[in-house]
């Protein structure tokens, strides 16, 4: 019996014990009329389909996403890998395991990204804008900083969020530098910073904290309002001058560069603009870096549904 | 001498005094290097070309939009009437002069339409957003009730928006009974009076409450998110449930119908759909209302710039 | 043994017989080589699928459509049931059975809503005019009563064009009295009650009276030419002049609002205008009616083809 | 004095009397207050502004378009020449003037045109397409023959349409012979002679023939309706089987290829398909004959409004 | 046993013996574990599903595409048709056998319609572009005459681009008569045969020559420009002027007509614009003929893909 | 008598010669019908309106552009400056004056820009694109660092394309690190450097430098192909792999990013994809920087038209 083995590492035959994550939970009937529960199991490394025979509850689909502590063997079925799941109870407060361990996850150091992060604020001249940053940092630093950035498509696991946000601080400080003449520094830092915030109200997540839905204000708001409308209240709250409030809360309301692309304005300033194209570049950079692994240099192009074309991987 | 005569009846010859609006101020210089001031003297009733001759100043392109008390005569030039002006002051806080008389207003009795606004408002059986209907009214009823539904286009004159939110209301109120088992009354009035509520702070207003142009805010962030946000704030402090709260922001996100027309987010749901289609409705019948005065039935066709195609008038 | 039992009724182990409409004709042959038919059975109020063991014909899928005298046996097949059908003989014309117990219908009662219809219309003051639409109902109206509204997507069941029309002249008629102004009320609701007459001739009905296909005609010319030249050829004939009748054809031709929605002209007049925009308004509605009750209020939307987005259902 | 002399001949000085056609006409007064007449005096060969001074009627806009018996000498004005009219009187049914003078005119002999217009359509196999093409030339041909194909962009001349009729029947007889394996000769000539016919009643036409101004059923219905109608009526009254009715007037219908042109339905079968195209191809390469000549081979492109592009021209 | 049977004459029972090409090449388990190879057998007239038990290998999926001698017997399996191959062997250099009868060919003699384009093409009076248009036959006629227009769609057969070329020859010709006064006839007919001259290096081809996929180059460059950037290098070899080959290329980079069909340019000459209305002309009609044998004339219509609609067959 | 006085000093009164650039050249008469030319007078600071009063010739509008050496005296004309010429000579190769002191050219020192660009070029690690780069320059480099970028929209100045290029390449070479795990630098800094080498044969050139309009080549082929095209010929000659020039020229011809902004096809790989976003990203901020010094702060937005919207300069 071996505990809390990798997904990636499991091989038929193997007894297993340990902590996963279940997923897309179904009760099912075989063609004998037997019950069972089917599911996958996942960590942070991979997944694989489960059976649970002769099982008729009280587990269902509403618990997909939870982690479980498992016990069964690994065999084969038309050629893959199956977990035959022999005890199964889901995890509670009282149970000790590693939760990243059941998620995949940025490949960051969170710790070293979020104070990277703080740096950056920290070297913003204006009082203000600074003072804002740093304000809703402390307030919803923590959620913010786990965050997946999306429900798939790119950077859909822990921490892509804090990853997503500061590759585009870093591009948006080397920038400044370059267009110092047009861009005013401090609001676009800002903007980089607070153009995702209202994702933390737009997901539904599952314990193990990945998206697994978008949820009612989610769908019914956007992001774009709801990170608007918490950076307002705040700088309100602080002090923030109205005009500056304004400029960058326009910068999140257009950071999605076009009204087809969900932009609830047209960016109408060098920052808002700038930003735009810089939120563009990380994601399809990131979409590139997700997908290029799954396929060949130099050869045959990938379908990458996400770009809606086939891209070629140069060696 | 005339006193306040209205401009649709000014004929050549007329000796005039009186209050009326200066619009399009320009400063400029003869042929003959004489200086003079241009621009438009204007009522509700119509508008003409003026000249004051031999001035210098202090009044400005800044100071258009605003009343004067005006003296001068009627006289003809190049085949249209124009205005000579012979002294002229800026109207100020002691001038004594109806405001109404200068600009284009609704051919609707404010009073009135308040009125029946607010009775239909009070017939809302859901006690949390009828209280916030009404207590917005009471905070901003006033320059709501004033307010040009646009800066041209349609319903660009006072009580413009009131107008339009009745007319609004009206069908809703009709079109809820018809279709009252997949619309929510309640929610589709709030939404019917609240969808346009951000205009408030999106134009900058002349002296005399028309549009001269988009504020800052008006244009970085739109009446779209200054509303919504205007109405959960609000909404939360008179505990409003979120629930409610977002739905109807919902309504007044995407009112709009469509991204490329300026919805932050798609209707998502019955209310949010009827609500855009009368919004379209109302803004369509009175573009018609308002140009087909301009063309004789039956006969040709006129172009009508807002809809980008050429309408008939039918006997 | 129980007769004509509603499908929606129907448990494991009822012995039945009755009429039931046979769907979806398929001529197949077991893994054993036994030939059989699979088909569905359904009447108004569902649909269930059925086999006929040891079948070789000669009905075949052409029948698909069609009503027959069933005797069978209920079972359970994976989970669902199973309509095990014992006999088949398709019905004839001595057949004494309610087609309307075996179609899905408008939930309206047929002469009534007939009945408002022509209170609407008799109410015209254009004599001409009105005598066109009466004479169009005498002819047509039965055919017209019974015919569903669309093959899928929304009122798609018998009696559903009537409702459709009787909803948007109800809203027509408000309409004209809230926007008068602008609005020839004879005009619109002639064009209401004759936007849709071209669909007598687009579709292929069932024995029962569903569209089950596009007809040659509707596809190569479409409803909108084939109902305006109805609409002329009889206003001719009825010495209804020209004038009038380019208007209502204008209607007919040009009331799907824009030509990438299929319009053949655009809108040129004010009723044009609204009679589009009811008839996108009445098919919205409609679309939410059919769809909301497949889910929960106030939770999780739904993904409605029709719309091609996600809706969410108010509590 | 010289006797109708072409305008295109006209130089300073010269005394001239003759039929020209007048148009643009306009009464305007001088800056002294003088009353004058302002027009364009042109013939098939081209066009010349020209002054009537001290003139107040009866002509006025009304007028334009119609011919005139003129006096008067060519005089120049800011570079330009410009005719001085001593005397003017519109022309009347006793006057004797050659119309095609006035007016230009497709390069080609009109008669010829039509002689070969009828071979083609008489080598037709299907005796009822045959007899219904020959029917309505016999009943519209001479209106048809002498039309303008548009208002401008391209054959905007009289016997336009039968120019372009004409060269669509000589390319379409040749690739029927090219697909005779996918296309339906006789339909295509059929549908080829009569895509256009409904352009008849599209237009108001000035007295010389040319085209002022698009009718009322023009804009309200369009010569794709009222073409198909035509044709429609036209074969049913010579019993023209329904089912090959339906397929010309589906060719008609459609000949505009996309409805983002114009078309009412797409095109759904080969001669459609190819009817479109050669409608477009023919189009186009009369807007570069009409284009070229103004511009030099091989160096500098030309901006042509009607394909919203700029073109060049080879050597 | 039959020796080389065409796959549209084999029937169960059947003994064969011969060369055919293999497609979609897998190998597979089946339930109890046993390896097999799963394939398409087919050649000029048709395919069939094709089975051989107990194969390890070494032939896999990068074989698809290739002709071997195959002995087996022909079965059926759930109502279709199976080859249960019984032998196979990959044919080598050594082996004699007719490819034409192995993949499917257009229906023309490909010797006389090169022999018909070199005539055309010899008739040209322009000395530069005629040797131009030869050296280019001269070096690549071979692999040209051979290359299928495409990998699907249409002309997706042997001789496919010799024969899609030939056609537009024959119409260009044509049609350089009729518009003779705005159309280079020699710029023409030498770029409608050099438009897709850049195929040649767009496919990858399996061995009997059909396109199975985009070459790295096809993918990242496109036809357009390896065709034009071949043309003009060669031309300058050959010293055809550069005004010349600024043309031709011209027309090979703009021969798709619009940027969103794939165009680098927009056609702007009327050579160019001509070109690309006969590729759009030729293309629709040989799909309508490869489309219409597979539906009934005058009865149900077709879905066609590549179309994006359905289409009716003419009686 | 002041000699080459900045055009942005004069002032009313003074005596100058010198040499300026002319551009809109007119030849006209006067309402007296007196000769003159209109034109304007320019050098890198700013341009004025200038006459030259009874001049016939032999300059004309072809001489648009040129440089020559005026003497004359600055006069005031409706409220603006004008210079009215005394004496004019064009410049020919004996002239002595400083071209860069005639026409606007770009912030930068060319010499240093080139060196920077030499330095990131020379420290690529693949050896064969490093020195095809090299090369390219060598060969081109002069007329390269010369070029404008654009004909107007953005750096329309001398050096504008070095300009550009370094800017890109700044950035470039920044991300390159940030993206190590899926951008190729060598691969990206090469496209940078080389995407709009096409542009050297676009234009048509003023004897100073600045684009006059495109050139029959520009036009008719497009900087991307013929960028392309060089890069592909030079590498072969330099025997660089096949792989490599494909993947350079799919960047080139890529780097508009999508086909309806010209690119001839889709970005395929990162490197493509960023090179279109860091293009773009330049464009944009280049537009501010020349939009911005036109309007205030915080206040009034400027309508820019390269970017179809209005613009805030933040304070």
């Amino acid at each position: 019996m071996e505990y809390n083995k990798a997904v990636s590492d499991l091989r038929v035959g193997d007894q297993v014990e340990g902590y996963y994550a279940l997923g897309n939970i179904l009760l099912k009937k075989s063609s004998a009329g037997k019950p069972f529960l089917s599911c996958q199991v996942s960590d942070a490394t991979g997944s694989m389909d489960a059976k649970l025979w002769n099982y008729t509850g009280p587990a269902g689909p509403e618990d997909s996403g939870r982690a479980a502590l498992l016990r069964g063997e690994v065999t084969e079925f038309n050629g893959s890998l199956q977990f035959i799941i022999q005890r199964l109870r889901f995890a509670g407060p009282q149970d000790e395991f590693d939760p990243a361990a059941l998620a995949p996850a940025a490949p960051i150091d969170p710790g070293e990204a979020m104070a990277e992060t703080k740096d950056i604020l920290g070297s913003m001249e204006d009082e203000e804008l600074r003072r804002l940053c740093l304000t809703l940092l402390e307030r919803h630093g923590e959620g913010f900083a786990r965050l997946p950035a999306a429900k798939s498509v790119h950077h859909a696991f822990l921490y892509g969020l804090l990853m997503h946000t500061l590759n585009m601080l870093r591009s948006a400080d080397f920038l400044a530098g370059l267009y110092h003449e047009v861009v005013h520094r401090d609001l676009l830092l800002a903007g980089v910073l607070l153009h995702d915030l209202g994702k933390l109200w737009e997901y539904r997540l599952s314990p193990l904290g990945l998206v697994t839905e978008y949820s009612v204000p989610g769908d019914l708001l956007g992001h774009l309002y709801m990170g608007a409308r918490e950076v307002e209240n705040t700088g309100r709250e602080l002090g923030v001058s109205p005009e500056k409030l304004t400029l960058l809360c326009h910068l999140i309301l257009s950071h999605h560069g076009d009204p087809e692309y969900g932009a609830a304005v047209v960016p109408m300033c060098a920052e808002a603009e700038l930003l735009s194209l810089l939120d563009r570049m990380d994601s399809r950079m990131e979409i590139y870096a997700e997908a290029l692994p799954q396929t060949q240099p130099g050869r045959f192009p990938l379908r990458v549904p996400a770009l809606e074309k086939r891209v070629y991987r140069i060696d």
